[in-house]
């Protein structure tokens, strides 16, 4: 920190992103990509429009908005695309919460939110889990507070179900509430089509773990146009063009190619029900997840023991440094392969 | 704006950008663009790279910075690549002023900068230009205050010397001063190789222009480490993986293949001078830009009737909508065909 940083920022601690180390080749089992390339439709769509890239994007994502209200199932004006969806969430943040207007989220989640509260100075209201990790939605209902949940959340993949999030919406009629919808399309079930009917609803979505596009960043919001039209006002006065040429005909060509996709999702959630059975036959506690995740621990190893061990024998996993989740890994689903190796390990390592 | 947005952006306006119409096929000369494609090696660069976007991008772009750092002429860690420019310029904003750290700027410049204050509630010192739009760097001498200032200057074209920069950036040693240097390719003096003297600069490239990578979205911060660390705070904590895989790989290639596009900017300067002593020829006021646009006005036209005359000829400049730019027009310099087709425009409109 340098003498010229804001005294505001002065404690402050920035997002940590999971560790992408060069030192050996890994499998990548800890920030939640996808193990399946992108659709070839896809790579072709960006190789061509590399071609063009001496001309700004589009700042309005004109046919990538077309091409997402088909698959959202929204008209194009209640759909926003950003350069992935933690972008979103800042702007979000921004345009609706501040140092009157405090933001409410489970203790538990994506660390992202409480970093986005601290940066902004906004207060922060973290409701505590039940034991199980679940989420009661009834401490959101009547909160009358600014709402941002994870649905399925992190890194516990449990849901809330529709009803719940509907009533937390409903209840809350004056403040904005955010379903952030990242893993949805590993098992949960979307609030999309509530956005028509409540004003104060904003479903973020991300392309990064579905979709193959980690690499490419590309999230939606999707939301009352009121509520978009808000949000565009911090985007263009942030970064209007945020949404480059490559990735936007990479979104259009992977919306294209949904059902490549779901088939995808779908693979991914029967190998983690494979895992999570395996796992809890080892004497695991496994989270009813529905991401394309597992939150998993141990009685004979701690959850920062269990990250060494794996990252020794090549496997990365997450590990938060949070003492709520303290004896937990977050494992990410890969394919079959992937899922038997981390499993072979685990053996190995509980047996040595 | 609807009822949730925070009122703390009431009767704030976003930035906005230069329109691109889809109605019909227009020499686009309004938004700054280079005429000339990416180099072949840049497409195939980041056509490879489309292949690998399910793993998300690096977020310290080791690969981008150790070649900037080659082409810049600084070592890696004084380099932050960014979605472009205007997201390094929010970022420093946000890490360096606030309600008690204003930031002064000329009166006539890059429009973002005002909105970037309005949006953060920074106070803007907002100075004057001479009759003749240069700056007079003395304003800034020893001001001791945030410093931003576009060189060349936008929408002039005029710069100041590297000399005048020097003389700024050390008489204000307890305050930041960014020099945006967006333009400095075509005929600036770039003050990079100072960033290694003094602690309190940071400069601000994009390859939009110069680099023919507009659509791609990439900038860069060039600054002491400590400053690039204090930015790094704000961009973990907003968009770690901000610059994406394709636009990465893009950049690499290009800062490789540089010959070709230092030799389009000098194409680009040669078509501008000859534009500018046409214009002069045909009795208008042309500022001594050294960017790739021209700033222009005549006595027989007002900027708003010259733009109008011009887009119905099917040719886009931009007149912006302040007073104290009203008679003129910006025009980004094209292809000598695209000149050519310009001032016989201009010849008819004048005449008819």
């Amino acid at each position: 920190m340098s003498r010229f940083l804001s005294g505001r920022y002065a404690g402050f601690e920035a997002y940590t992103p999971g560790e992408q180390p060069q030192d050996r080749k890994y499998i990548k089992l800890n920030t939640n990509e996808s193990p399946f390339p992108p659709a070839e439709k896809v790579t072709l769509a960006a190789a061509e429009e590399s071609k063009n890239l001496n001309l700004y994007s589009d700042p309005e994502c004109t046919l990538l908005r077309k091409a997402a209200a088909g698959v959202f199932g929204v008209e194009p004006e209640y759909i926003l695309p950003v350069n992935g969806s933690d972008e979103i969430l800042n702007m979000a943040f921004m345009a609706f919460c501040g140092k009157d207007a405090p933001i409410a989220y489970p203790e538990i989640s994506y660390g992202f939110y409480s970093v986005l509260a601290g940066l902004h100075g906004i207060p922060a209201i973290e409701l505590p889990l039940r034991s199980d990790f679940t989420i009661d939605h009834r401490d959101y209902v009547g909160l009358h507070q600014n709402i941002v949940i994870a649905n399925p959340n992190a890194p516990t993949g449990l849901c809330l179900t529709l009803e719940q999030v509907q009533e937390i919406v409903e209840s809350n009629p004056d403040n904005v509430v955010i379903i952030d919808e990242a893993y949805v399309d590993f098992g949960g079930k979307s609030a999309v089509r509530l956005v028509s009917r409540y004003h104060n609803l904003l479903v973020t979505r991300t392309f990064s773990k579905s979709h193959s596009l980690a690499g490419a960043r590309l999230g939606f919001g999707i939301a009352d146009p009121e509520l978009i039209a808000d949000i565009n006002i911090i985007k263009y006065s942030t970064n209007p063009y945020n949404v480059n040429r490559m990735t936007s005909a990479a979104g259009v060509a992977a919306l294209d190619e949904n059902d490549y996709y779901l088939t995808n999702c779908g693979i991914i959630a029967r190998n983690r029900e494979y895992t999570a059975q395996r796992l809890r036959e080892k004497g695991f506690y496994v989270t009813d997840s529905k991401a394309n995740f597992l939150f998993v621990k141990n009685d004979v190893i701690s959850g920062g023991a269990l990250y060494s061990a794996l990252r020794d024998r090549g496997i990365l996993v997450r590990h938060f440094s949070n003492k709520l989740m303290d004896d937990f890994v977050r494992i990410s689903i890969g394919t079959r392969e992937q899922m038997d190796a981390l499993l072979e390990a685990v053996s190995n390592i509980l047996n040595s």
